[in-house]
Protein backbone atom coordinates (compact mmCIF):
# COMPACT_ATOMS: atom_id res chain seq x y z
CA UNK A 1 0.00 0.00 0.00
CA UNK A 2 2.87 2.51 0.94
CA UNK A 3 4.43 1.54 -2.19
CA UNK A 4 1.38 1.88 -4.32
CA UNK A 5 1.16 5.65 -2.64
CA UNK A 6 4.21 6.19 -3.45
CA UNK A 7 4.10 5.46 -7.08
CA UNK A 8 4.66 8.46 -8.87
CA UNK A 9 4.89 10.91 -6.31
CA UNK A 10 6.91 13.44 -8.23
CA UNK A 11 4.14 13.47 -10.90
CA UNK A 12 1.06 13.32 -8.61
CA UNK A 13 3.24 16.75 -6.54
CA UNK A 14 3.35 18.48 -9.61
CA UNK A 15 -0.71 17.83 -10.60
CA UNK A 16 -1.82 18.55 -7.08
CA UNK A 17 0.25 21.79 -7.23
CA UNK A 18 -1.55 22.85 -10.68
CA UNK A 19 -4.80 21.60 -9.40
CA UNK A 20 -4.66 24.66 -6.72
CA UNK A 21 -4.59 27.19 -9.80
CA UNK A 22 -7.94 28.83 -10.13
CA UNK A 23 -9.95 27.22 -12.98
CA UNK A 24 -7.89 24.14 -12.59
CA UNK A 25 -9.41 21.04 -10.94
CA UNK A 26 -7.63 17.18 -10.99
CA UNK A 27 -8.96 16.39 -14.12
CA UNK A 28 -7.58 19.54 -16.19
CA UNK A 29 -4.51 19.36 -14.20
CA UNK A 30 -3.59 15.69 -14.81
CA UNK A 31 -4.46 16.20 -19.00
CA UNK A 32 -2.06 19.57 -18.43
CA UNK A 33 0.67 17.53 -17.19
CA UNK A 34 0.07 14.59 -19.84
CA UNK A 35 0.54 17.57 -22.46
CA UNK A 36 3.62 18.47 -20.73
CA UNK A 37 4.98 15.23 -20.98
CA UNK A 38 4.71 14.87 -24.31
CA UNK A 39 5.82 18.02 -25.45
CA UNK A 40 8.70 18.78 -23.48
CA UNK A 41 10.68 21.21 -25.64
CA UNK A 42 7.29 23.08 -26.99
CA UNK A 43 5.30 23.11 -23.92
CA UNK A 44 6.99 22.09 -20.51
CA UNK A 45 10.81 23.95 -21.15
CA UNK A 46 9.03 27.46 -21.98
CA UNK A 47 6.58 27.08 -19.43
CA UNK A 48 9.43 26.97 -16.73
CA UNK A 49 11.66 29.30 -17.92
CA UNK A 50 8.62 31.80 -17.95
CA UNK A 51 7.75 31.32 -14.97
CA UNK A 52 11.51 31.23 -13.60
CA UNK A 53 11.62 34.79 -15.31
CA UNK A 54 8.50 35.86 -13.20
CA UNK A 55 9.83 34.42 -10.27
CA UNK A 56 13.33 35.75 -10.19
CA UNK A 57 12.44 39.17 -12.30
CA UNK A 58 8.73 40.52 -10.99
CA UNK A 59 9.06 43.42 -8.37
CA UNK A 60 6.29 45.46 -6.80
CA UNK A 61 5.89 49.65 -8.44
CA UNK A 62 7.56 51.32 -5.49
CA UNK A 63 5.03 54.15 -7.18
CA UNK A 64 1.58 52.45 -7.50
CA UNK A 65 2.15 49.35 -6.19
CA UNK A 66 1.59 47.31 -9.62
CA UNK A 67 3.88 43.92 -10.22
CA UNK A 68 5.52 44.11 -13.43
CA UNK A 69 9.09 42.98 -14.39
CA UNK A 70 10.51 46.79 -14.69
CA UNK A 71 11.18 49.32 -11.97
CA UNK A 72 9.23 51.30 -12.50
CA UNK A 73 6.31 49.45 -14.07
CA UNK A 74 5.52 50.13 -17.60
CA UNK A 75 2.99 52.45 -16.51
CA UNK A 76 4.15 54.66 -14.00
CA UNK A 77 7.49 54.91 -16.76
CA UNK A 78 5.38 55.92 -19.66
CA UNK A 79 5.65 59.73 -20.59
CA UNK A 80 2.30 59.71 -21.96
CA UNK A 81 0.09 58.57 -19.60
CA UNK A 82 -1.58 61.70 -17.56
CA UNK A 83 -0.15 61.90 -14.49
CA UNK A 84 -3.14 64.31 -13.53
CA UNK A 85 -5.80 61.35 -13.76
CA UNK A 86 -5.13 58.05 -10.81
CA UNK A 87 -7.38 55.27 -10.97
CA UNK A 88 -7.66 53.56 -7.40
CA UNK A 89 -8.32 49.66 -7.71
CA UNK A 90 -7.38 46.23 -5.37
CA UNK A 91 -5.82 44.00 -7.55
CA UNK A 92 -3.83 43.41 -10.45
CA UNK A 93 -6.16 41.67 -12.10
CA UNK A 94 -8.32 44.51 -11.77
CA UNK A 95 -5.81 46.79 -13.02
CA UNK A 96 -5.50 44.48 -16.00
CA UNK A 97 -9.00 44.40 -16.82
CA UNK A 98 -8.84 48.24 -17.43
CA UNK A 99 -6.23 48.30 -19.26
CA UNK A 100 -8.10 45.49 -21.52
CA UNK A 101 -10.91 47.68 -22.03
CA UNK A 102 -8.42 50.60 -23.50
CA UNK A 103 -10.51 53.20 -21.91
CA UNK A 104 -7.99 55.30 -19.35
CA UNK A 105 -4.58 56.71 -19.93
CA UNK A 106 -4.30 57.74 -17.14
CA UNK A 107 -1.96 55.92 -13.43
CA UNK A 108 -2.98 53.44 -11.06
CA UNK A 109 -2.82 52.62 -7.57
CA UNK A 110 -2.72 49.38 -6.40
CA UNK A 111 -3.92 48.68 -3.19
CA UNK A 112 -3.27 45.04 -2.60
CA UNK A 113 -6.77 44.44 -1.53
CA UNK A 114 -9.72 45.71 0.25
CA UNK A 115 -10.67 46.90 4.15
CA UNK A 116 -12.08 43.60 5.34
CA UNK A 117 -12.84 43.92 9.37
CA UNK A 118 -13.76 39.92 9.27
CA UNK A 119 -10.31 39.37 7.87
CA UNK A 120 -8.55 41.52 9.93
CA UNK A 121 -7.78 43.48 6.89
CA UNK A 122 -7.10 47.04 7.74
CA UNK A 123 -5.70 50.21 6.32
CA UNK A 124 -2.51 49.73 7.50
CA UNK A 125 -2.29 46.52 5.44
CA UNK A 126 -2.89 47.90 2.01
CA UNK A 127 -1.07 50.39 0.11
CA UNK A 128 -3.08 53.26 1.21
CA UNK A 129 -0.34 55.54 2.72
CA UNK A 130 1.87 56.07 -0.42
CA UNK A 131 -1.83 56.35 -1.70
CA UNK A 132 -1.84 59.73 0.34
CA UNK A 133 1.58 60.48 -0.30
CA UNK A 134 0.61 60.77 -3.79
CA UNK A 135 -2.46 62.78 -3.33
CA UNK A 136 -0.54 65.72 -2.15
CA UNK A 137 1.03 66.03 -5.58
CA UNK A 138 -0.73 69.23 -6.92
CA UNK A 139 -0.48 67.67 -10.53
CA UNK A 140 -3.19 65.76 -9.83
CA UNK A 141 -6.44 66.49 -10.56
CA UNK A 142 -9.10 63.64 -10.12
CA UNK A 143 -8.44 60.30 -8.03
CA UNK A 144 -11.11 57.91 -9.75
CA UNK A 145 -11.86 55.19 -6.43
CA UNK A 146 -12.26 51.55 -9.03
CA UNK A 147 -12.77 49.16 -6.34
CA UNK A 148 -15.19 46.29 -6.55
CA UNK A 149 -18.77 46.68 -6.13
CA UNK A 150 -18.71 44.48 -3.39
CA UNK A 151 -19.03 45.17 0.21
CA UNK A 152 -15.88 45.16 0.99
CA UNK A 153 -14.84 46.93 -2.01
CA UNK A 154 -17.09 49.91 -1.26
CA UNK A 155 -16.08 50.07 2.46
CA UNK A 156 -13.00 50.73 1.19
CA UNK A 157 -14.10 53.46 -1.31
CA UNK A 158 -15.69 55.27 1.00
CA UNK A 159 -12.62 55.17 3.58
CA UNK A 160 -10.59 56.28 0.85
CA UNK A 161 -13.24 59.11 -0.10
CA UNK A 162 -12.95 60.43 3.50
CA UNK A 163 -9.40 60.41 3.40
CA UNK A 164 -8.81 61.90 0.23
CA UNK A 165 -11.80 64.90 0.39
CA UNK A 166 -10.39 68.02 -0.41
CA UNK A 167 -7.18 66.74 -2.18
CA UNK A 168 -8.73 66.14 -5.47
CA UNK A 169 -11.80 65.47 -7.24
CA UNK A 170 -13.09 62.01 -6.16
CA UNK A 171 -15.15 60.11 -8.77
CA UNK A 172 -16.17 56.25 -9.05
CA UNK A 173 -17.29 53.69 -11.91
CA UNK A 174 -20.86 54.66 -13.05
CA UNK A 175 -23.08 51.75 -12.08
CA UNK A 176 -26.10 50.09 -14.16
CA UNK A 177 -26.85 47.46 -16.25
CA UNK A 178 -23.22 45.31 -18.39
CA UNK A 179 -23.76 45.36 -21.77
CA UNK A 180 -25.14 41.88 -23.15
CA UNK A 181 -27.24 41.39 -19.68
CA UNK A 182 -30.85 40.96 -19.54
CA UNK A 183 -32.61 42.88 -17.31
CA UNK A 184 -34.65 39.66 -16.05
CA UNK A 185 -30.98 37.93 -14.56
CA UNK A 186 -30.23 41.90 -12.85
CA UNK A 187 -30.07 42.55 -9.39
CA UNK A 188 -32.70 44.88 -7.87
CA UNK A 189 -29.98 47.49 -6.52
CA UNK A 190 -28.19 47.42 -10.13
CA UNK A 191 -31.66 48.20 -11.56
CA UNK A 192 -31.93 50.80 -9.25
CA UNK A 193 -28.88 52.53 -9.88
CA UNK A 194 -29.86 52.80 -13.45
CA UNK A 195 -33.02 53.83 -13.24
CA UNK A 196 -32.02 56.70 -10.98
CA UNK A 197 -28.57 57.59 -13.13
CA UNK A 198 -30.59 57.67 -16.76
CA UNK A 199 -29.26 59.20 -19.56
CA UNK A 200 -30.89 60.65 -22.41
CA UNK A 201 -31.52 58.39 -25.59
CA UNK B 1 1.74 50.96 -30.70
CA UNK B 2 4.80 49.24 -30.47
CA UNK B 3 5.73 50.24 -26.79
CA UNK B 4 2.15 49.39 -25.93
CA UNK B 5 2.27 46.06 -27.71
CA UNK B 6 5.43 45.33 -25.38
CA UNK B 7 3.76 46.11 -22.36
CA UNK B 8 3.46 42.96 -20.33
CA UNK B 9 5.14 40.86 -22.86
CA UNK B 10 7.15 38.73 -20.13
CA UNK B 11 3.55 38.15 -18.44
CA UNK B 12 1.92 37.99 -21.79
CA UNK B 13 3.81 35.30 -22.84
CA UNK B 14 3.29 33.13 -19.95
CA UNK B 15 -0.56 33.33 -19.79
CA UNK B 16 -0.32 32.01 -23.63
CA UNK B 17 1.83 28.97 -22.39
CA UNK B 18 -0.83 28.16 -20.01
CA UNK B 19 -3.53 29.33 -21.92
CA UNK B 20 -2.16 26.76 -24.78
CA UNK B 21 -2.50 23.11 -22.18
CA UNK B 22 -5.41 21.54 -22.22
CA UNK B 23 -8.67 22.78 -20.33
CA UNK B 24 -7.37 25.93 -20.02
CA UNK B 25 -8.11 29.25 -21.96
CA UNK B 26 -6.88 32.76 -22.17
CA UNK B 27 -9.28 33.60 -19.22
CA UNK B 28 -8.66 30.97 -16.92
CA UNK B 29 -4.16 31.31 -17.65
CA UNK B 30 -4.79 35.17 -16.86
CA UNK B 31 -6.58 34.04 -13.53
CA UNK B 32 -4.04 31.43 -13.34
CA UNK B 33 -1.18 33.89 -13.51
CA UNK B 34 -2.17 36.13 -10.97
CA UNK B 35 -2.63 34.07 -8.40
CA UNK B 36 0.84 32.69 -8.95
CA UNK B 37 2.08 36.86 -8.90
CA UNK B 38 0.49 36.84 -5.19
CA UNK B 39 1.41 33.37 -4.19
CA UNK B 40 5.45 33.46 -5.00
CA UNK B 41 6.22 31.50 -2.16
CA UNK B 42 3.54 28.86 -1.63
CA UNK B 43 2.72 28.61 -5.45
CA UNK B 44 4.98 29.66 -8.02
CA UNK B 45 8.07 29.00 -6.30
CA UNK B 46 7.33 24.94 -5.92
CA UNK B 47 5.73 24.53 -9.23
CA UNK B 48 8.91 25.97 -10.97
CA UNK B 49 10.75 22.88 -9.11
CA UNK B 50 8.36 20.66 -9.55
CA UNK B 51 8.17 21.24 -13.17
CA UNK B 52 11.89 21.57 -13.37
CA UNK B 53 12.45 17.97 -11.69
CA UNK B 54 9.99 16.29 -14.06
CA UNK B 55 11.88 18.11 -16.87
CA UNK B 56 15.20 16.72 -15.62
CA UNK B 57 14.48 13.38 -14.43
CA UNK B 58 11.53 12.04 -16.34
CA UNK B 59 12.19 8.80 -18.85
CA UNK B 60 10.64 6.84 -21.38
CA UNK B 61 10.91 3.28 -19.57
CA UNK B 62 13.33 1.15 -21.98
CA UNK B 63 10.82 -1.95 -21.59
CA UNK B 64 7.18 -0.92 -21.58
CA UNK B 65 7.41 3.27 -23.08
CA UNK B 66 5.97 4.56 -20.03
CA UNK B 67 7.00 8.01 -18.77
CA UNK B 68 8.50 7.90 -15.13
CA UNK B 69 11.30 9.24 -12.95
CA UNK B 70 12.85 5.52 -12.58
CA UNK B 71 14.36 3.53 -14.94
CA UNK B 72 12.96 0.79 -15.57
CA UNK B 73 9.88 2.50 -14.34
CA UNK B 74 7.90 1.87 -11.17
CA UNK B 75 5.67 -0.54 -12.69
CA UNK B 76 7.89 -2.76 -14.89
CA UNK B 77 10.41 -2.84 -11.61
CA UNK B 78 7.37 -4.01 -9.02
CA UNK B 79 7.75 -7.78 -8.18
CA UNK B 80 4.66 -7.71 -7.37
CA UNK B 81 3.02 -6.86 -10.68
CA UNK B 82 2.50 -9.74 -12.74
CA UNK B 83 4.82 -10.51 -15.78
CA UNK B 84 1.86 -12.95 -17.13
CA UNK B 85 -0.36 -9.97 -18.55
CA UNK B 86 0.62 -6.96 -20.60
CA UNK B 87 -2.55 -4.29 -21.43
CA UNK B 88 -1.18 -2.36 -24.49
CA UNK B 89 -2.38 1.55 -24.24
CA UNK B 90 -2.00 4.29 -26.57
CA UNK B 91 -1.10 7.38 -24.69
CA UNK B 92 0.30 7.45 -20.43
CA UNK B 93 -3.39 8.70 -19.89
CA UNK B 94 -4.75 5.71 -20.71
CA UNK B 95 -2.10 4.12 -18.47
CA UNK B 96 -3.30 6.68 -15.30
CA UNK B 97 -6.67 6.06 -15.83
CA UNK B 98 -6.40 2.05 -15.78
CA UNK B 99 -4.13 2.47 -12.45
CA UNK B 100 -6.67 4.48 -11.01
CA UNK B 101 -9.32 1.62 -11.87
CA UNK B 102 -7.09 -0.62 -9.31
CA UNK B 103 -8.76 -3.80 -11.71
CA UNK B 104 -5.08 -4.36 -13.15
CA UNK B 105 -2.15 -6.24 -11.54
CA UNK B 106 -0.22 -7.10 -14.75
CA UNK B 107 2.40 -4.53 -16.45
CA UNK B 108 1.75 -2.16 -19.40
CA UNK B 109 3.30 -1.25 -23.03
CA UNK B 110 2.77 2.00 -23.63
CA UNK B 111 2.41 2.41 -27.62
CA UNK B 112 2.85 6.42 -28.06
CA UNK B 113 0.03 7.11 -30.14
CA UNK B 114 -2.50 4.83 -32.63
CA UNK B 115 -2.29 4.16 -36.27
CA UNK B 116 -3.44 6.82 -38.38
CA UNK B 117 -3.21 7.08 -41.96
CA UNK B 118 -4.37 10.53 -42.13
CA UNK B 119 -1.28 11.67 -39.73
CA UNK B 120 0.76 9.53 -41.65
CA UNK B 121 1.38 7.63 -38.40
CA UNK B 122 2.63 4.30 -39.04
CA UNK B 123 3.69 0.99 -37.19
CA UNK B 124 7.03 2.13 -37.25
CA UNK B 125 6.16 5.42 -35.57
CA UNK B 126 4.58 3.74 -32.64
CA UNK B 127 6.35 1.20 -29.95
CA UNK B 128 5.25 -1.65 -31.81
CA UNK B 129 8.86 -4.01 -32.63
CA UNK B 130 9.27 -3.46 -28.88
CA UNK B 131 5.93 -4.85 -27.91
CA UNK B 132 6.19 -7.85 -30.48
CA UNK B 133 9.47 -8.01 -28.51
CA UNK B 134 8.31 -8.91 -25.72
CA UNK B 135 5.17 -11.07 -26.41
CA UNK B 136 7.94 -13.72 -27.35
CA UNK B 137 8.64 -13.91 -23.67
CA UNK B 138 7.07 -17.76 -22.93
CA UNK B 139 6.34 -16.27 -19.13
CA UNK B 140 3.56 -13.97 -21.07
CA UNK B 141 0.26 -15.68 -21.04
CA UNK B 142 -2.13 -12.71 -22.05
CA UNK B 143 -2.09 -9.27 -23.91
CA UNK B 144 -5.43 -7.09 -23.37
CA UNK B 145 -5.45 -4.58 -26.17
CA UNK B 146 -6.90 -1.69 -24.22
CA UNK B 147 -6.43 0.99 -26.96
CA UNK B 148 -9.22 3.59 -27.41
CA UNK B 149 -12.56 2.77 -28.95
CA UNK B 150 -12.34 5.03 -31.60
CA UNK B 151 -11.38 4.78 -35.60
CA UNK B 152 -7.88 4.71 -34.78
CA UNK B 153 -7.62 3.12 -31.85
CA UNK B 154 -9.62 0.15 -33.45
CA UNK B 155 -7.59 -0.03 -36.60
CA UNK B 156 -4.47 -0.47 -34.32
CA UNK B 157 -5.99 -3.36 -31.96
CA UNK B 158 -6.67 -5.46 -35.68
CA UNK B 159 -3.35 -4.75 -36.68
CA UNK B 160 -1.62 -5.96 -33.32
CA UNK B 161 -4.01 -8.28 -32.94
CA UNK B 162 -2.74 -10.36 -36.44
CA UNK B 163 0.60 -9.46 -35.33
CA UNK B 164 0.36 -11.51 -32.13
CA UNK B 165 -1.71 -14.10 -33.57
CA UNK B 166 -0.34 -17.53 -32.08
CA UNK B 167 2.49 -15.78 -29.81
CA UNK B 168 -0.28 -15.48 -26.73
CA UNK B 169 -3.71 -15.11 -25.67
CA UNK B 170 -5.38 -11.98 -27.11
CA UNK B 171 -8.00 -10.15 -25.39
CA UNK B 172 -9.93 -6.77 -25.39
CA UNK B 173 -12.01 -4.52 -22.77
CA UNK B 174 -15.72 -5.25 -22.99
CA UNK B 175 -17.92 -3.19 -24.60
CA UNK B 176 -20.93 -1.80 -22.75
CA UNK B 177 -23.08 0.50 -21.10
CA UNK B 178 -20.85 2.81 -18.92
CA UNK B 179 -22.32 3.11 -15.14
CA UNK B 180 -24.00 6.02 -14.17
CA UNK B 181 -24.93 6.67 -18.15
CA UNK B 182 -28.47 6.86 -19.42
CA UNK B 183 -29.47 4.54 -22.51
CA UNK B 184 -31.67 7.19 -24.17
CA UNK B 185 -27.93 9.25 -24.26
CA UNK B 186 -25.60 6.08 -25.13
CA UNK B 187 -24.59 5.68 -29.61
CA UNK B 188 -26.53 2.94 -31.43
CA UNK B 189 -23.10 0.69 -31.59
CA UNK B 190 -22.78 0.57 -28.16
CA UNK B 191 -26.22 -0.44 -27.19
CA UNK B 192 -26.04 -2.97 -29.51
CA UNK B 193 -23.16 -3.90 -28.30
CA UNK B 194 -24.42 -4.15 -25.15
CA UNK B 195 -27.40 -6.57 -26.25
CA UNK B 196 -25.34 -8.78 -28.02
CA UNK B 197 -22.71 -9.21 -25.22
CA UNK B 198 -25.49 -9.48 -22.58
CA UNK B 199 -24.45 -11.30 -19.11
CA UNK B 200 -27.06 -13.23 -16.82
CA UNK B 201 -28.43 -10.98 -13.82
Amino acid sequence: MAESAERGAEIARLISLLAALPGLGPRSARRAVLHLITRREESLKPLITALTRLDTEMRQCPQCGAIDIRVPCRICADPRRSGEILCVVEHMGDLWALERAEAFRGRYHVLGGALCALDGIGPEDLNIASLLERARNPELREIILATNATVDGQTTAHYLAEKLSGMATVSRLARGVPIGSELDYMDDGTLADALRQRRPF
